[in-house]
């Protein structure tokens, strides 16, 4: 794990009435590195991420932006040669070339922006729902909210990055179509952006897109890109630890995903929710 | 406070072993709405951000990509008449033009990672060091641990936005020189880029860089590109919450901050000291 997480230095100071107590022995850290994404040769982002998995977040982050639809758009991945000051390979510069007649789009990010000037909330959803190839409402999986609140558990049991660093986010595929649910990929990144691309970049590696009967699980807040990203990949379901946002609900009442925020323990928040989630219930008076 | 926070339909479950509990009642939402940054009319980024304080976030923005040294640099900021659907105004794209003489990069951003081909995390940490116009070394505020414990509390304080919501990062400029310390701005975004922007934009308008004396606190994580905007912007010492990153340490012990990170009740781990924190201490055996 040593590209995952690094030892460090460190000085535990704690403020007490007679003084401060000092305790010095190395931390561990969560490895924080940018890895640049090339097509063809041609640098179109950078991101700041936590090595390891780098196609997964490529293939991600390429489906993600609307550049290719399926692992098999992509005829080669490869890390470049580059070399560090002290002529080691760096690891972080990942090349793609797409697949004879996929004309993968080079341009890089933010001038894919500059099209959607006067971009309002409405404008981006749109431009979501035209991207989007799956008609999530066609997915009517059962959601037991008992299920969904375990969800965060089998995640959490599972972010050994967290365990060691504390400053990981994490995000997960799990399959709802059985009683027991299944955990299918759980990766850990410094970024919440970078560890959903890089489960998304798992699944199209399997080719298990549209993710119909599974829910993506994220560690932290579920904010509109993570909501597009997840609209993009098929899942019919997204369950967040933390907070959403007003237009990240907005997409999901116009994609027809269920959204749960807040899980925690025995309780969620439902944001928007096409009539998956079945369970007898009782309405506080 | 109606385009920070917007309220919304949301059904409350908690399961219980004797069926799910619903409270139906409506919740508060952090708004996030993309903002266009234009120069000269030509966009040049979209950030997702909550909506307010934009020109200051725009200004923020501008100054750690390097693009203006001081607000001065900036002969006009407006929001763009841009409208949405309904015919309304938007206010999601602002424009900016340089003052005489100066000549404002209009390079989108994912354009300017392209001259890092190859970048490592030296890289990256060179390109900071020859972009900051302050030594922080020269800064030599002597820093209290019993001061540094108590600044995530006045930044809690103030978190209006996140006591609504839940959904919202924040980020405070903090004088320390005096032995009370005075929190000079804090603004709150579902971004927390964005956060540390537009406090960064406030204290450009106040034409206060270098930022000697102050703190950057900071309610969640000190990843690699918050420590940059820091350094850049001249605070001597950053205080956050939650975890920090192997590269976020690395260019903080280059650039002489002082970083501080799981800053909670009255503990703290400094990851990066040039002999500012002074006090008292007796070592754990």
């Amino acid at each position: 794990m040593g590209r995952i997480t690094r030892r460090t230095p460190a000085r535990r100071l704690q403020v007490r009435p007679d003084g401060v107590l000092v305790d010095t022995r190395p931390d561990t850290l969560a490895v924080e590195e940018p890895l640049e994404i090339r097509v063809s040769g041609e640098p179109v982002v950078v991101t700041m991420r936590t090595p390891g998995d780098d196609f997964d977040l490529t293939l991600g982050w390429l489906h993600a932006e609307g550049h290719i639809r399926a692992a098999s758009d992509v005829r080669t991945l490869q890390h470049c040669q580059d070399l560090d000051e002290d002529g080691r390979p760096t690891f972080n510069a990942v090349d793609v070339t797409g697949s004879p007649g996929v004309n993968l789009q080079v341009t890089p990010r933010a001038t894919t922006a500059t099209s959607a000037c006067g971009m309002c909330g409405a404008r981006t959803i749109a431009d979501t729902r035209a991207r989007s190839r799956y008609d999530l409402t066609l997915d009517r999986t059962p959601l037991d909210p008992a299920v969904l609140v375990q969800l965060p558990h089998l995640l959490r049991e599972r972010q050994t990055g967290f365990d060691r660093t504390g400053g990981m986010h994490a995000a997960a595929i799990i399959d709802v179509r059985a009683p027991e649910p299944i955990v299918r990929a759980v990766r850990e990144d410094v970024g919440r952006h970078n560890a959903v691309d890089k489960v998304v970049g798992w699944a199209l590696r399997q080719d298990a897109l549209p993710l119909f009967g599974h829910v993506m699980v994220v560690s932290g807040r579920a904010g509109y890109e993570l909501v597009q990203k997840t609209v993009l990949a098929g899942a019919p379901a997204m369950v967040s630890v933390s907070a959403t946002s007003s237009l990240a609900v907005e997409l999901a009442r116009e994609a027809g995903l269920t959204l749960a925020s807040f899980v925690r323990d025995d309780r969620l928040t439902l944001y928007s929710d096409p009539d998956r989630v079945t369970a007898p219930h009782r309405d506080i008076d």
